[in-house]
């Protein structure tokens, strides 16, 4: 294995120079695709979908071929770790997902043991395996999963909640049997990242989806050590290549440092903070992944391009060490071609950042505006050296 | 009229000392109280319960007669002032406040105008002058209105929304309309206040429970810029007393200072920020309210009494400034007699701390919450003047 052609976001996760800024799309490969939503309906289900490596690989590549990203992200759910330990995963319409048995008991939590990957979440493997050779070696393939204490969210409440009232009791009433949880799925998380990076993942990514909904204190306690022991035990290099990790806490915009301080290559940050800050506060110990609204792909082409030119200057001009994203997964009410708009406006304007036209003449960059929003984004076109 | 005879919470806004910490709750006349439950019934509705004034005013009373609160809030809807305007608030079951006529035509948004509060919401006028004749100056009486930005989600959404997808396409394709709607609400809110002021409330807070789902940029342009609108309309002082404000963005730990700027007395904190980081940030400009996780009140009453010894301790010893409250409303599966060790808790734990028992040996404080957790809580002992 080598490094894919177009190595721009594993760069960039290492802060390493990139000749523009490389971008990819939390959730991409999602139902604001019209052939996401006819594979879907071919396979019965989302869970079906998640099951079926071959599916999961068609859905995974489906964004690439609309869109100039730069880089794929594997198609799977963050429930499929607690589903693997036994909790029985399922989807009622438009109730989200569920748990049949979801973790109440005391002995129920003592029972409780870090599945095998390659045993339970073998499919999820193969996917990855697949949708690498798919992709033969043009971008790079992302791994993720979900936190510790997003997972254990799900597992204790059984479902989303509003509230996080079974959590939130158990957090206050008996720490020792959310520390029990925990502890048992960073485990799983752990060996299920390092089997995703075996089987061929080039980047992993840690979603802490509901880390947010914590006190700074708790999450201190019950979130950031069991991220913290996850990315000391993941696989640093793969076939002699370095495997960047990113841990993204939605909603944790006051905590960058104790995020930056636990070992992770790069911090995915949301929309409530400027980009620009964020940089100022880590310096150059992490690379920074975001942070576009997401409701900005609701606006026009012209919209689209210039917020995404404030994002990428707020971050600075040199670019090095961002990768840009939206600063949550894109909603299924994206209408696609708005994508292209923004893939176009990330590539075009950062390497004119780079260039320095912008440094050197201000004036430049609101011309370029100016003509983007007379004539539209240049379709079609790719700025993607891969 | 004159100050009430506990006015704690009045002198904590003012940030003037104060013996205890004074502590009230978001939303602390809810569904948590059987009591509230059985007006409820009475009223047949939510929002026939809003619009008559002596049931409002008796559901006001009931978290009173339970607990030592420092201040009764108003019992009202913060959608009262878009169903003022015309929009049509109504409440379906299990799917919360809705408009019959949300606003999405550019004529609609163009023929807005600000209802005049002695008219539209004499109802609500009318039930702050009852809450005041009832409290006979015991504690004071918060009024209160949603943000500019918060009501134009509702208004504009018609409903809650998860990813606010019609207002942030307004936001980023026209916001000459976001602005209009945002302008003619800010006036709304400027009169609504001041009725409610002259009517008899003590102290006014703004609710802006949805400005924390905006990005940064956003933020300084569409939510805080109206909040600072308001504050600067406000009538300061009534009947030669001052009458503070208070403002709470939900999720705004990031802004704290641009926040601390607008001129308002105190801000809301949620549970996400430490509050002694807070009051770093904003130093003496302003009061703190807060900033307890709701889901505290789910734990057992020491663990309660030992959480809120936490936030006022990080706070500081001192308290000056500090009015205790949860960083959210209080939920609705609360068990009404944690409630009376929170705030028991809140007391105690406070003159303590300002006695310097705390200060000079860490140790005592230990000892209490040992005492604490043996015993359990004083129940119905009051640290109350008033």
């Amino acid at each position: 294995m080598t490094r894919p052609c177009n190595d721009s976001f594993l760069r960039a996760l290492l802060r390493e120079p990139t000749e523009y800024t490389p971008v990819w799309l939390m959730r991409q490969a999602g139902r604001y695709l019209p052939e996401y939503c006819e594979t879907r309906r071919r396979a019965g289900s989302f869970l079906q979908l998640c099951k079926n490596p071959a599916m999961a690989c068609e859905v995974t590549l489906q964004p690439l071929a609309r869109y100039d990203l730069d880089a794929a992200i594997l198609f799977s759910d963050i429930l499929t770790v607690p589903d693997a330990m036994g909790l029985g995963l399922y989807f009622s319409d438009g109730e989200g997902p569920r748990f049949e048995r979801p973790l109440r008991e005391e002995w129920a939590i003592r029972d409780l043991s870090a599945p095998d990957p390659w045993d339970h979440l073998r499919y999820v493997m193969d996917a990855v395996s697949e949708i690498r050779r798919a992709l033969n070696n043009s971008v790079p393939l992302i791994g993720f999963s979900g936190s510790p204490y997003t997972l254990a969210c799900y597992m204790v409440e059984g479902a989303s909640s509003t509230d996080y009232r079974c959590i939130k009791s158990m957090l206050y009433n008996r720490p020792d049997l959310l520390h029990r949880i925990l502890s048992v799925t960073a485990d799983a998380v752990s060996a299920y990242l390092n089997a995703q990076i075996e089987s061929g993942a080039q980047a992993v990514m840690i979603f802490d989806s509901w880390g947010g909904s914590l006190s700074a204190a708790a999450y201190q306690e019950f979130s950031l050590p069991y991220l913290r022991r996850i990315i000391a035990t993941l696989i640093r290099q793969q076939n002699g290549e370095r495997v960047p990790s990113i841990v993204f806490t939605k909603g944790g915009g006051l905590w960058l440092e104790s995020i930056a301080d636990i070992g992770c290559d790069a911090i995915g940050v949301d929309w409530t903070i400027d980009i620009g800050e964020a940089r100022r506060r880590v310096g150059h110990q992490v690379a920074l992944q975001g942070n576009l609204d997401p409701g900005v792909l609701f606006a026009t082409p012209e919209t689209i391009a210039a917020e995404a030119g404030k994002v990428l200057a707020s971050y600075g001009a040199d670019g090095t060490g961002h990768v840009f994203n939206l600063g949550h997964g894109i909603s299924q009410f994206t209408p696609p071609e708005n994508v292209t708009a923004l893939v176009d406006a990330v590539h075009t304007r950062s390497r004119l950042l780079r260039s320095g036209t912008d440094r050197k003449s201000p004036q430049a960059l609101d011309l370029f505006t100016e003509t983007m929003a007379t004539s539209g984004p240049p379709s079609g076109s790719s700025a993607n050296p891969g």
